[in-house]
C-alpha cells in the first residue's frame, strides 16, 4: 500500500489518469475478437485462481468482523465458490455479446449525395467508484472494457485485498489478450483523497464517473464531480393500484414488488391505491403483505379499513426503506398518482397495475421517471432483466444513459459524412 | 429593467426557474399541434410587429455605436427586413418538423413477455445564454418549444432592447396557441449575476445549459456551470490530404473549408498534407489559397517549396483565426495526421481528402471528432446542412449530444414497459 500522502496520492493519481487516456485510445481501435479474447482469458485466470481469491477474501472478512461490521455487510464481502462462478460467468456472457463500438445508429443521404453515418465510438475512460461488493471489480471491468473504455476501479477499504486479487486475474486476462494492462486500473490506496482526485476527473482524464455503493457515497460522488456522473440516490418506487386492476394480480405484483428482495433499489417502497377501488382493493393487498411478513404503515383512513397498520408519517413518503416496510396511500385517481410520485419519488422506477388501458397511457405520459411498468413488478428495473445482458447501475438522469446502463449506455458516437467532393455553396 | 441588486436578482432568477419547472411539466403532455400553432402564431407576431422590433433593434445598435462595438459585432447585432423574414421562415420551418417528444427509438420483448419500449421525452428546462445575435432569442426559443422543453433565455446586454421585443412575440405566440408564457422566458436583467445563478442551475430547475457566443463566454459557463453544458469551445478543424487524393479535388475543399467564411466554427484553420504526395499537392493547393487571399503560415519545410509563406509558430497549431489564415504541415500519412489532430484539434470537424478507401477508413477510426468527412468540406459542420432541420448549437462534449444539436438531441427518453402481471422469480 502507498504512503498515504496527499502530495504522493495526487501525483499517483493523475499517472493512474494519463495511463487510462492512453489505453483508451488504444482501445478505440481494438477489435471485438481481442476484447473478447481478453474477457475470457479473465474468467480463466480468475478461476485458476480461485484459492487465492478466496484467500484474500478471507483477509478482508476477518478485518470486517474484527471492526465490526454489520452481517449485511460482511454477507456482500464474502466470496465462496459459488459468487467466484458467478463471476467467472458474468465474463464469459459479456465476451458473447455484440460489440457495441462501431454500430452505425442512424444513416441518411442528404439531396447533395453526403451520406451521414451516427456511429458508436467508447466515451473513453470511466472511473468507478465501489463499496463493499468485490464482483464490482470483474463486473465494471468487463463491461468498460467491452465497450472499448479504460477503466479506474476505486474499490471501498474493507473490500481491499478481495479487489487486488480479482484485479490481479483480469491484468493477467489483457495481458493474455495482448492488451494494455492500463485498460483496466485500480486505485492502490485506500486514501479518501484518492476519490477527492477521481471526483474532480484527473486532468480531463475521467469521461464519467459512476458511483456504486450506499446513499452516502452516491451523495457525496453527485454533489462533489466535475465530471458527469451516471448513478441514482435512491430508488424510492411506486405501484399504483388503479380501480381497474384485477385483485389478484395487484396483490402478486405489490408483494413481489415490495419483498423479493427488500435491499435492491428498485423494490417498492410506497403503494398507493385509487380510492375509487379501495373497497375491493385495500383490504385484500394489505392483508397479503402483512401475511408475507410486512410492516404497513398509513394514514388514519388506511388504519380505519385494514387492522395492523402503523402511523405514517411524512417523512416516510421520502424513504426508501430498503426493508419489509411499505407505505401505503389511498389518492384520487392516476393524476393524484402521478402528482404523488412527483413529489415524493426519486425518478427511478414506478408501476401501474390496471386494465383500463386509457389509464395506463395517461400513467405513462404523466409521470416522468426513468423506468415506468405496466402489470408488472418494480423489480425488473435491472439491465440483466431488460436483456441488457448486464448493467454498471441505473442512473435516474436525464442525460444521455437513464435507466440501467448496460454497454450501450457507456458508448458516445461520432459522425461520418462521405463526399464525392462536395464543398458547400 | 430591474435594480441591480444581488439579491433582488437571486431571488428573480430562482422564481424563473421554478415557473420553468412548471411550464415543463405542461409541455410534457402539450400535443404536437398545440406546439405547432404557437411557432406559426409566433411568426405571424414577429412579421406584424417588424417595424417595433426595427424600432428597438435600433436603439441597441445606435448604443452599439456610441461604445465602440466593432463592425463584425454591429453586424451580427443589426436587424433588417430580411433577416427579420429569415426568423420567420425558421419559425414556420420548425413548425412542419416532426414531433420527436414521444417516438419509440427501440422496443423489443423478453422471453417472459414483458414488452418494452425506450421513448423519448423532453429534457426539462434548457438555459440559453448567448451574445449579440438577437435571432437566437426566437431560434432557441423554437427549438426548446418543439422538443417540449422549457427554455430561460438569456441574451447579452448589446441585444437587450432587441431580445425583449423578439421575446414579447414569443409570448404572444404562445398565448395565442393555450400556452404558458413561462415556457419561454427572458432574464429581464443584464446584471452579470444572471448568468451566475443560471450556471448554479437554479434550485435544480435548469437540466442543461446552452451557451451561444465567442470562446470568453463559452470558457466561463464551460468551467463554471454546475449542471450539463453542450457547447463547443472552439473549432479547430482540419483538413488532410492524402497521397491518393485528386488535387482539383482537394484544391476546391480547402479552399471552401477555409474561405467560404472564415468566422464560423466549421471552417478549417490547419491543412495536412500527406508528404508521401506533396510534391504535386502542396503547390496547386497553397497557390489557390493564397491567390483567394488567404494567409499561408509553415515551417521551413513548406516555405522552401512555396514562396510567400509566413513562418509558423507552435502557437499556430492551437489557434482558431476565424479570419483568413490557415497553417499548414506536412505529416507522414493519415496516422500522423491522427496524431496532430489529437494533440492539436479540439474534438470538433476534420476532414479527409483521398481516394483510397483503406486510408479513410483509418481516419475514421482514428480521428475521436464530433464530425469526421470525406471528400466534403468542413463547413457542412451544421444542423441545417445535416438535414436536422435546424440547430442550438454544436456540441464537442461526449455525454449526450454531440456535433449539431438538434430537437432530438434536447430530448431524453423513458422506458415503457408493458406486461401482463409479470413477477419477477
Amino acid at each position: 500500500m502507498l504512503k498515504e500522502n496527499s502530495e504522493t496520492v495526487q501525483a499517483v493519481m493523475a499517472d493512474i489518469g494519463e495511463r487510462a487516456k492512453a489505453a483508451a485510445i488504444d482501445l478505440r481501435k481494438t477489435s471485438a475478437e481481442q476484447k473478447d479474447r481478453a474477457l475470457n482469458e479473465m474468467a480463466d485466470a480468475i478461476w485458476n485462481k480461485r484459492a487465492d481469491l478466496l484467500a484474500a477474501n478471507a483477509i478482508d472478512v476477518k478485518c470486517g468482523r474484527e471492526t465490526g461490521l454489520s452481517t449485511a455487510f460482511l454477507d456482500r464481502l464474502t466470496l465462496d465458490e459459488g459468487r467466484i462462478r458467478a463471476m467467472t460467468d458474468g465474463l464469459r456472457e459479456i465476451a458473447k455479446m455484440d460489440d457495441p463500438v462501431g454500430t452505425v445508429i442512424a444513416e441518411w443521404e442528404r439531396p447533395n449525395g453526403l451520406k451521414i453515418e451516427r456511429v458508436r465510438t467508447p466515451l473513453g475512460v470511466i472511473g468507478v467508484i465501489f463499496e463493499s461488493r468485490p464482483n464490482v471489480t470483474a463486473d465494471a471491468g468487463a463491461l468498460c472494457l467491452k465497450s472499448g473504455n479504460a477503466v479506474i476501479l476505486r474499490g471501498g477499504s474493507d473490500s481491499f485485498h478481495s479487489s487486488r486479487a480479482i484485479h490481479g486475474c483480469l491484468s493477467e486476462g489483457l495481458s493474455a489478450a495482448g492488451l494494455s494492462e492500463d485498460s483496466i486500473q485500480i486505485v492502490p490506496t485506500t486514501d479518501r483523497a484518492a476519490v477527492g482526485e477521481m471526483l474532480k476527473g484527473l486532468n480531463g482524464a475521467i469521461d464519467v464517473i459512476v458511483p456504486r455503493g450506499g446513499k452516502g457515497l452516491v451523495g457525496r460522488v453527485q454533489s462533489d464531480a466535475r465530471v458527469p456522473v451516471f448513478s441514482h440516490l435512491e430508488g424510492i418506487c411506486h405501484v399504483y393500484v388503479d380501480k381497474s386492476a384485477n385483485v389478484g394480480m395487484a396483490t402478486q405484483i405489490v408483494c413481489n414488488a415490495k419483498l423479493r428482495r427488500t435491499g435492491i433499489c428498485g423494490s417498492a417502497e410506497t403503494l398507493l391505491i385509487d380510492r375509487a377501488g379501495a373497497s375491493t382493493l385495500l383490504n385484500p393487498i394489505v392483508e397479503a403483505l402483512k401475511n408475507a411478513g410486512c410492516e404497513v404503515r398509513g394514514d388514519a383512513e388506511i388504519q380505519e379499513s385494514v387492522s395492523g397498520v402503523i402511523p405514517v408519517e411524512e417523512e416516510d413518503w421520502y424513504t426508501e426503506y430498503l426493508d419489509a416496510i411499505i407505505s401505503v396511500k389511498l389518492v384520487d385517481g392516476v393524476s393524484a398518482a402521478a402528482s404523488h410520485i412527483a413529489k415524493y419519488g426519486s425518478g427511478h422506477t414506478e408501476s401501474i397495475v390496471a386494465e383500463d388501458e386509457a389509464v395506463v397511457e395517461s400513467f405513462f405520459a404523466e409521470v416522468d421517471s426513468a423506468i415506468l411498468l405496466h402489470n408488472a413488478s418494480t423489480q425488473f428495473a435491472d439491465g440483466g432483466e431488460f436483456g441488457m445482458g448486464a448493467e454498471i447501475g441505473i442512473a435516474t438522469g436525464k442525460m444521455h444513459a437513464r435507466g440501467p446502463v448496460g454497454i450501450e449506455q457507456l458508448t458516445s458516437f461520432k459522425y461520418r459524412v462521405r463526399g464525392t467532393g462536395q464543398i458547400r455553396p
